[in-house]
């Protein structure tokens, strides 16, 4: 029987708030995988720090481009599908012999680099364990509910266009924008139309020892990619 | 000092979806409170089952009314207004000596009672610990990603009018229902009219040992209330 390719969702950050399965299986892990930036750390390997059986073997996965070549470029798509190739047929046979866990932030599922080797993986070799999504991390951080008794809850990323992002921010009660980072003044500009700019907060870091919350109209100066910006929700409260 | 109200976020169902902090607190504690409808065991409280402390005393909140009134009604909401404030009062005297953890199906902020809780709560006597939400055990027991790419996601509750339900989930990539049970006709109206009936999954127990995954289209008689509808996205996948 070969081993498995194990997908942890590793939740928001605080490393506390990763399932008692994924610790489970990352502390006894022996092949440790994850994506990162050429010569970065790792977001998802930073989570970990400190966790790793002393007989861990570390695998990164560099992309080999990531803000480099718009992403409606053609070569973006080719180079990212090759680099989801090569990594599938390397996990595949890594995992031969033992299990590979893949490390992931927030929830695999959800928006995450995982599941473009998932797509290519047999499935009888692939395990997922969901993690907390980093927006229920920034939600709690900012103490106040995201969404009361029959609120509507819209997740947008904030690379749409300023007019789709406009209409949809006017047009639901809770509000979770992802992927903020150079996007922020277009998302904005499209939450001052859409007249709910005061409403809005960004966290950054949320959960984890850098948390800062606040007001986005407090903000100033670049935020990272990461960041999250929240609309809460007004609905029923008896 | 005074103790805490410790709001835990249990996860999907699985017991070993908690996460570490939550587990470290669920054991450890020796009063134990939960909502639970009159005569029922209480859905938070089977999910910790043979996981409490020997010596934990367990504190049951039963609702003064959960399907008997219609939520429009008026008196609906004096009947839960009354509830969350004598429970408040409860738990304040009931923390004065010692910790009280809540038990939360899913995550405390995304649609939990708790937040009635909370509201009414001074803040230094809370602390509220994220969970997986529902949706997260669900679209990973269907084995494939709820959002790719630049995919929106919509989280409608089922109880909107349908002409709402439709214009949404025609207006969305990647959609969760919550609140399914008896608003379950209306949704396939409405998922029917949007032309997305044929996408559309039904999730009972995610994650739990009933846990049942179908296509909605394949799904016969009623279905209970904490059940989830999901359709997935198919944004950018390289």
């Amino acid at each position: 029987m070969p081993g498995k390719i194990i997908c942890l969702g590793l939740g928001p950050g605080d490393p506390e708030l990763m399932s008692v399965r994924a610790h489970r299986y990352l502390t006894n892990a022996r092949l440790v995988a994850f994506f990162r930036k050429a010569g970065a750390k790792g977001v998802a390997r930073r989570l970990v720090e400190g966790l790793l059986h002393p007989d861990a073997t570390e695998i990164p996965m560099e992309y080999p481009v990531t803000t480099e070549i718009p992403v409606s470029d053609p070569r973006y798509n080719a180079a990212l599908a090759g680099f989801y190739e090569k990594w599938t047929t390397k996990l595949l046979r890594r995992s031969e012999e033992e299990d590979v866990v893949v490390l992931c932030e927030g929830d695999p599922f959800f928006y995450g680099s995982f599941m473009h080797l998932y797509a290519r993986l047999p499935r009888e070799r692939v395990e997922v364990v969901p993690g907390i999504p980093g927006m229920a991390g920034c939600w709690t951080a900012t103490g106040l509910p995201i969404t009361w008794g029959d609120d509507i809850l819209t997740v947008l990323p904030a690379t749409l266009p300023q007019e789709d992002l406009a209409r949809r921010i006017r047009d639901t009660d809770a509000l979770v924008v992802m992927k903020i980072g150079r996007n922020l003044p277009r998302l904005r500009a499209a939450l001052e139309s859409a007249g709910r700019a005061d409403q809005a907060w960004l966290i950054e870091h949320g959960t984890m020892a850098e948390e800062r919350v606040q007001m986005l109209s407090e903000v100033e100066g670049p935020v990272p990619y990461f960041s999250i910006v929240l609309v809460h929700g007004q609905g029923r409260r008896p």
